[in-house]
């Protein structure tokens, strides 16, 4: 940046402008199942094939396919018979439905949710509100209300945040020994990655996954089996109903949904709740203390404000909250990937 | 890519992922008028005091700050009067409107009309057909009919490509040494930044802009002032209507828009103007000749899609185009920015 280079050229705002064009590349292959398809192939495959299976334009897959091969999502090799498109590493891993670590749900709910919801964002910085009204007619001031508007609106939401800890879940509960604590509870704990993530890496815990009857409906259908016995269900609203006792509450992507005066009313209710001896972990994205980056966390703060009554914060700001919910020694560790954990003990 | 720490987590993909959020935020300060502000008041201010200045919230507008200080797009120090934010030099000579090289209304049609077709790209790779009428309800058969289906859309449009021949411009017409051409038409010249461009590099030239009748109305009124005595207009659709006798034609950007059925007819009709002698300029983004980048112009070919009836092709591919209408001497010169240069000879 700033070299006489880049100011004869802006290499850096043409990149910056492309940004939407790149996500929406990745996001569409995703969606049409380019990336399942050369997976379940087992061979490259031409681009004219891939359409067909797809049931996509030639002309249109042709350049979507090439597209992906400039940003090293596939890659090409020509033969006798043209050319022929396979998967890049990391895509078999990251961009297929199957894989385990697979980020196709967030991809979708990005791509189908977020997207539309920034195409207000200039209203969204005026207003100082999110826009959920402008973006698809449903009302505002009731957030997850508006986030849970249909049942497939709900269970993408799931499925995404599910992909999100199938990549970022094991460090962030890695960041401190959590082995003392046994009697978990996951508040808001949606579809249940993190608690299958938890009750993996601590084999003597249980998690028991507080979250609203509908999501606790569809978390049981769809994402846990009976089978997995160190998991349990509560259903209730942690702000309006009671919150049972246990040793250590998980609050993962919850803190950053709700302006402080709702955040220090959930964490009175849980220390009153907690064990002494007892924690909370919180699980979020953490800003720099002089709000200067990270630039991955600051985008997701503007997400807040475009989709929820929250933001990210830094660890000082949770430190504050924390304390005044009347937790100590509170502890932070940044993990370097997308999520950070901060633990509060009672 | 495709190392083992690539593979454990994958950054790229995540940045991909945020790349619309990173589009939105710079074209979000563009249009609140962030960048303005600031060069206006000559000295850095609180983000309050742009937040009041701009009608904005001022939870929207900190967060919207930070996140183009983390972009590099502002910096902030940190003073008694808490953090104050300034321009930084890119941002100041590209992304405020009153500058030679804004970049402004690019943004403003990228934000406003090119995101909102791309929402429906995955419908675009299926159709094989551009999407004005899911995004905008208007018919998709007449691609310039869309695009200009509003007098308010068309000057936008005009003002973007505008922008972008101030960055790009000189280097298309410096690619080759045009002085022998004096009488030259720019065919779908539009708001005549590319011709503004070329008298002023060939000062001997006169530059007849052909665009349509409402083009060169908005071009006279908006963008050309009649002290320009080097350029003249000439209304008419060069599909449809005679196209004059001259020496040079430019055809910036234009076979883009068209499949190479439409591009052999206009190529065609403009050999046969042509003065033995003179040539066509082609100004396009080139594709490698395996297709497997730029990944820039990868990307505007998935636009073409999305917005026309045309494509992004390799030098070669123009070359036949050029040849087919009976052009010969190809000559291509990459410039190494987005657009590139492709002269043919009569």
């Amino acid at each position: 940046m700033g070299s006489t280079e880049d100011l004869d050229y802006p290499q850096i705002i043409v990149q910056y402008s492309n940004g939407f064009l790149v996500s929406k590349v990745m996001f569409t292959a995703c969606e049409l199942g380019v990336f399942d398809l050369l997976l379940e192939s087992g061979k490259p495959l031409s681009s004219d094939a891939i359409a067909a299976h797809l049931g996509a334009s030639t002309m249109g897959m042709k350049r979507l396919l090439d597209a992906c091969v400039g940003l090293k999502l596939l890659a090409v090799e020509t033969t006798q018979e043209g050319a022929l498109y396979r998967n890049t590493e990391i895509s078999s891993i990251y961009l297929t439905k199957s894989s385990p670590k697979s980020q196709y749900h967030i991809m979708m709910y990005y791509s189908n949710t977020v997207y539309l919801c920034w195409q207000y964002l200039a209203d969204a910085v005026r207003e100082g509100r999110n826009q959920y009204e402008r973006a698809f007619g449903v009302s505002s001031k009731d957030p997850f209300g508006a986030m849970y508007r249909s049942d497939e609106e709900m269970l993408k939401f799931m499925a995404g945040q599910n992909s999100v800890w199938s990549i970022c879940g094991r460090d962030v509960l890695a960041a401190f020994d959590l082995s003392p604590f046994t009697q978990i509870y996951d508040l808001g704990g949606g579809g249940g990655a993190l608690a299958q993530e938890c009750v993996s890496l601590y084999p003597n815990s249980t998690v028991t996954i507080y979250d609203l009857p509908k999501v606790v409906q569809v978390a049981r259908e769809q994402f846990i089996s009976p089978e997995e016995h160190q998991i349990n269900f509560h259903e209730g609203d942690f702000f309006n109903d009671s919150i049972p006792e246990a040793e250590l509450y998980i609050l993962s992507k919850i803190l950053h949904d709700w302006d402080d005066d709702k955040c220090k009313q959930l964490l009175a209710k849980v220390y009153k709740a907690c064990k002494p001896g007892g924690g909370v972990l919180l699980v979020e994205s953490l800003l720099n203390e002089d709000k200067s980056g990270p630039v991955e966390t600051q985008l997701y703060s503007m997400n807040m404000l475009v989709q929820t009554e929250g933001k990210e914060r830094t660890a000082a700001e949770y430190s504050k909250l924390l304390e005044a919910a009347g937790f100590g020694m509170v502890q932070v560790k940044r993990t370097g990937k997308l999520y950070d954990a901060v633990l509060g003990r009672k």
